[in-house]
């Protein structure tokens, strides 16, 4: 137990979630528990139970408040850009520990499904696939054609990062996040601009 | 020590192949030996020596005898029936014991660099990526522009199947392999008839 001022609000949340998150780090999903979280942030039990159910949902409000939020360009012309800032973004919010939380429930999802559903709400809640946001944003605007945006599309980018992650053993730089955008996500909504091929223009 | 009939040749090397993956999902990548595998082998540790400098080479032996080859139609317009049945052969391959092997060495790639690095060697030797061998086919006989097959495009279809196996948790089932053809391989190739775009034709 750490003896300290007490916290409250905003303080007392954040010291909360990085509980969670060492808790994780050190014991693992399944034996996550709200004495455990208690202990280490210096807190009541009780407190936890004021805001949460169970260990999982406090680790749950640890993810939602560090995910990150795609802001595109109001304008037309910047699809690669966000396209790209996109992706910059990815690769920066898995430098976050909460980053290895989500990795942890995927990879016990059969241990923990009810946790693994959570999760997808909150992706969901949360723009889905990065990318996701900007793609809808310029169909919104006209730049691609809104039928282009499937799900698979939504996914492309960010299935080529973690793709990047298991066959290299390190996040991928910005040149091959370029390249991701410039040779398969624009190709696929119909911009042939930056690669050579049968549908360029002159 | 299992007793039984003296084993040659390519019996020989199956039973190691099964042994050495058997004990490597019972006691990991980071504690398999010549000892262990040659014993639920029932066979002399020489026996092993003789053809292996030590248990990863075994390992990858064994990866190396199960990796399946593409085999693409000689002819030209079986482009889009050959990336599906690649991608096929990817999740049956998934399925092979020597794929969990795989995925030991690449999440383990920090602790066991050079076996992650013949890992890829081997790779390159059976045609680098799933889809990779239909690609580099249908180039040479036209169907698709040579340029348009990069490193990135040919690790499009096994980066949107491990990403589906990691975000749902099981295999894909064919409609999404078909998917991953028609909305995004075969549209990135400038091959725009299976999807409404600004490239399609009338």
């Amino acid at each position: 137990m750490v003896a300290g001022p007490r916290r409250r609000g905003a303080a007392l949340v954040k010291a909360l979630h990085s509980a969670v998150l060492e808790e994780l780090d050190e014991v693992g999903l399944g034996r996550l528990t709200m004495d455990g979280i208690a202990r280490r942030a210096g807190t009541a039990r009780t407190t936890l139970y004021r805001r949460w159910a169970n260990p999982g949902e406090l680790l749950l409000s640890a993810i939602g408040e560090a995910y990150p939020v795609e802001e595109p360009s109001p304008v037309a012309g910047e699809l690669r850009a966000d396209l790209i800032r996109s992706l910059e973004l990815l690769v920066e919010w898995a430098r976050h520990p909460t980053a290895r939380a989500v990795q942890a429930i995927l990879a016990e999802r059969r241990a923990h499904p009810e946790l693994a559903a959570r999760l997808d709400e909150l992706f969901d809640a949360s723009g889905r696939r990065f990318t996701a946001t900007v793609l809808d944003h310029h169909a919104r605007l006209g730049t691609i054609a809104p039928g282009s945006v499937t799900p698979l599309v939504e996914n492309l980018g960010e299935a080529m990062v973690v793709k990047h992650w298991i066959d290299v053993g390190r996040e991928p730089d910005r040149e091959y996040l370029v390249q991701i955008v410039d040779q398969l996500i624009l190709p696929v909504l119909g911009d042939r601009s930056a690669v050579a091929g049968p549908c360029a223009g002159p």
